[in-house]
């Protein structure tokens, strides 16, 4: 199954792995390419050193295309990346931050960039300053959210219809009827994130993992909703949390002071659910097994041609 | 094009007009029966007797299937029912209560009783009852909304996983693609609300309709999100509401002060874009003309086809 997505990264189904903080290593993203999909190495919660050693060990354990994700709003981003070009990756998805901001770093180097956005203004700006495609996120997804609540079924079509480049479909993913949905709003390739959060070769803690099996379709929250909104499991902190903005409302600086202190480490690589913060999306509800990476592409790709067969003989 | 839904009503397409305050009178119910599909009397803006009205007119103009809504939660129900079940209306949409609070006087009249859901337990709970179908509705849309928040990508696919009645998906639906998206997910039918409160046949005031011709994807918003969520366009009124919503909290008694004051009527029927709610779903970026009724139905269906086509030959 080929579409400009596929063409565009060379690869060979257009399921694309989420670059996701405390989860998304060499392992997971070299099992995502070896099993013909985009791995993606999140750098979201790497300092330089330590993403330079996942970007070579992703080089040594897999010989298909690869990616990286950076949050462009670093600090260190000018470290992440001469990391990135100096290890000759080919594959750039950017996000949280204008997206015109370091592309001709990339652009110079040789890199398809990607850039991560949530409503239909963002991503005509992807496309003004040169991106090669867009990854439209809707609020289903799990981790950092547009702040305008736009969801995936309603996001995707716009974006299709404004702009000319590919457009890669985020946010509610999980299986071959998801997916199936996705390119019937025209999208030409789906980012997967919390199903591959809950596979073997995920960094993540084995309770973190477990929680996302256990997790029912209510049973995600969005907080910090009017600053940085943040989609995680409900557990005690998060309701903490959710209780003081409703109550009180929310400030930035008392953000910062609830959201800075380690809680994705603390929920998503220490497994701590009563105080951290277990980042997943509302399609939780959808997964029901700890698999390997392998196992979700193949199991998405027979999942897509059965629904597919099933809706074209209705 | 058959599914159990259509079987169920008697219908020849599977597109359903969700009932909608000051949007859905007999006009509208009767020219989408008249289309093939299935038209929807909203009480939820009438009395009694104006519903007797228009149910009556509805019967008159149109010689197929067509249903009422109602929300269970209304002081003078007894009323609204007696007047449906003396008017042989076969077809009965309930909202906004537990599904098995009246069932019995429905089912004793020989009536097809529909429950909108927004979480698999409420699912679960109107086939328990004795429900024929759910109709499922996700956070995008206009108008009254769930607690949970679940979008309709995430929600169609856990309910058709949880229930054996047919599912029929609402919630950003307005146009081909994204009804293709909900019967890959596994729906029977759409309900679409926004669309077809844009229509010629809606008793919507002009400029609520050319509101919705005009809005683009991030223009609603969704306030009273812990009490009685309701998503409309952003206005001054809304922006004042979501001001002091994040701000302060909102208390139920305070939203009574704020939405009660015929704020709905405001809005839609008299078209005032100052101080009214004009509701309406996340898929008005996707409206782009006020047309008939059977257009809708037509185009719709015209898209549908040629996008599962290309589907079919990717």
């Amino acid at each position: 199954m080929t579409t400009r997505v596929t063409d565009l990264f060379n690869i060979q189904v257009p399921i694309i792995q989420a670059g996701m903080v405390w989860v998304s290593g060499w392992k997971l993203a070299s099992a995502v390419s070896n099993a013909g999909g985009l791995g993606i190495v999140g750098a979201g919660s790497m300092k330089s050193e330590l993403l330079l050693e996942h970007l070579q060990k992703t080089s040594s354990a897999t010989s298909h295309p690869f990616g990286v994700n950076i949050p462009l709003l670093r600090g260190d981003i000018g470290d992440l990346i001469n990391v990135i070009i100096s290890q000759n990756v080919k594959i750039v998805f950017t996000s949280a931050g204008h997206p015109g901001r370091h592309i001709e770093k990339f652009k110079n180097a040789g890199c398809v960039v990607v850039h991560v956005v949530a409503n239909v203004k963002q991503a005509l700006k992807a496309q003004e300053v040169g991106c090669d495609a867009v990854a439209a996120e809707g609020f289903e997804a799990g981790g950092h959210n547009g702040l305008e609540e736009i969801t995936t079924l309603s996001l995707i079509p716009q974006i299709v219809d404004a702009v000319k480049i590919p457009v890669i479909a985020a946010g509610g993913i999980a299986d071959g009827r998801t997916m199936l949905a996705a390119f019937a709003l025209g999208a030409e390739a789906v980012q997967v994130g919390t199903r591959f959060a809950a596979t073997i070769e995920s960094s993540a803690h084995e309770i973190y993992k477990q929680k996302i099996v256990d997790a029912k379709d209510g049973d995600t929250i969005l907080t910090y909703r009017n600053i940085l909104p943040v989609r995680a499991l409900k557990n005690p902190f998060m309701e903490q949390v959710q209780k003081e903005e409703t109550q009180k409302g929310m400030t930035r600086e008392r953000m910062m002071e609830l959201h800075a202190k380690g809680r994705e480490r603390k929920g998503i690589f220490e497994g701590n659910w009563e105080e951290g913060e277990m980042e997943m999306g509302q399609s939780s509800g959808l997964v029901h097994d700890i698999i390997s990476a392998a196992d979700v592409v193949n199991r998405m790709m027979n999942e897509f041609e059965s629904a597919r067969k099933k809706l074209s003989t209705m």
